[in-house]
């Protein structure tokens, strides 16, 4: 399917904001947002979802793909991995409740939606290796090999935030320990602002002190590009990456891709896959969820 | 293709041994060894490789698998990656080459032969997602999702011994730092026991030396076995893995997979993918090489 061609309705639902959308002819028309409530339950979350829809002027059937934080496994239900960022999703039927309330939906990780975008429309066009990483609140990932989203029955695969890393030094909401997400994330910067004396300072505040030349703050956004820098290393180990794009708000923020080129640019050639910003910015997830939706439903 | 179905010969050309094989039924039922030369060029290694095929009876034109350490890229290429293993291999047209000298033959990275081979054959067949590590002289490792081999136009996919580790301190040869390979291969357990006093050991030797009890041999594999428990989890992570194998001359030796076994339970269940041992042992790599031979020659 060309980008032209996609229209219909999308929702991301992130760590920190909702986004829903409606898609005309392959661009956003019409976006509206609200804030993630993390502690609701997958009821309330549905109904932000479709409280946001209905105001787009979605009916039932319309074309709808929903991008999540979180996996969504192969029977559709859907789980937090980091229980810090959703912490009351754990197995809700979401691709049935999607179905029974909004009819034709299919859900998906917002980050693997969003790798799919930008592999078919976006950063990734020219690759056939391509993996997509969000630095955002957590850190979400996709990999796109050959045209080809790759998923598993559990809904993990793409979760690349979760990878163990040199740079990291801390317990992960995942579980698991000393991972990216948790060094390099969002939530891991503003902890790391705590831990040296500047507590109540989201990322952004810490990205912008940054720039203003404070020490402590250079230095944790420093390490946050880093471990990226080092994950994509490792990605292009076990993928053969040719192209590898970086979103999310922290991502995209000013700066600081240049930080994670600068640090890969100390990776031996092979393992220094082409690397560019989300061409598709915040519309990636929406635009890949409903691409997704399409690809199922023609299965 | 089913196992008893293949027929033909198939090389493993490691970063120790040579071996040669003519397989029958799915069977190895004839082999011949060499030590791997690891400074002689690619013509030598040619040369080493005919000589063992002729004397088991290879003819021009018979079906032919060969499997090499380093990668071989999407034009046939053959490129060393640990330029410790194979010095002097750096680009060498070994698929050409093989077809000019030898007839009809496939050459792939022998660690993504035997990922094939356990996916189709072995530890691997319940698996979806699936990925195989060879710990051996170095880390090797290749990964199957849904029946297929992963492969990058670089010929990078699958070397999973270069992801950087928590548990590594030091360069490797593939001009990466702190790779699982460096800590956990056996060159690197053979450089980790010369620091602490033990030079002239051998991976095997310092295995020996742990199971005798010598606390320093004993430090020295548990790190190698916590960081491919460590790397078992990342691959989780990015690839949504159901299954991995664990095969090589040090996966395979007593005792070692129960390390592994015992670090991958500190992770969550998620991160934790069913874990073997390689079922075709020491044919993984031959019986793959061969296999993926004919998959080619059938496309």
């Amino acid at each position: 399917m060309e980008l032209a061609d996609l229209g219909g309705f999308a929702v991301d639902l992130g760590g920190t904001k909702i986004a829903a959308a409606r898609i005309d002819s392959g661009r956003v028309v019409e976006r509206l947002l609200a804030a993630t409530d993390g502690m609701a339950g997958p009821e309330a979350q549905m109904d932000a979802m479709a409280g946001l829809l209905t105001r787009l002027g979605h009916t039932a059937g319309a074309p709808l793909g929903v991008g999540v934080a979180g996996r969504i496994d192969g029977a559709g239900r859907w789980c937090a991995v980091n229980r810090d960022t959703l912490s009351a999703i754990d197995g809700f039927a979401l691709q049935d409740a999607l179905r029974d309330r909004l009819g034709a939906a299919t859900c998906c990780n917002d980050a693997a939606a969003a790798a799919l975008a930008e592999a078919r429309f976006g950063a990734g066009r020219d690759a056939r290796n391509f993996a997509y990483l969000t630095v955002s609140t957590g850190i979400g990932g996709g990999i796109v090999l050959g045209g080809r989203l790759i998923e598993s029955e559990n809904g993990l695969a793409g979760h690349a935030g979760f990878v163990t890393s040199r740079h990291a030094e801390g317990p992960c909401g995942s579980g698991r320990r000393d991972t990216v997400e948790s060094v390099a994330g969002g939530r891991g910067i503003a902890a790391a602002a705590a831990a040296r004396g500047h507590p109540g300072q989201d990322a952004r505040a810490v990205i912008e002190a940054a720039k203003s030349g404070a020490a402590w703050a250079e230095d944790i956004v420093a390490t946050s590009a880093r471990a990226v820098a080092s994950l994509i290393g490792d990605l292009a180990a076990i993928l053969g990456l040719d192209g590898v794009a970086v979103g999310g708000s922290i991502g995209l923020a000013q700066g600081y891709l240049d930080r994670v080129r600068a640090s890969l640019a100390d990776e031996p050639p092979l393992f220094r896959p082409a690397l560019q910003a989300a061409a598709l910015g915040h519309d990636g997830p929406l635009l890949g969820a409903l691409a997704l939706h399409f690809a199922k439903v023609s299965r």
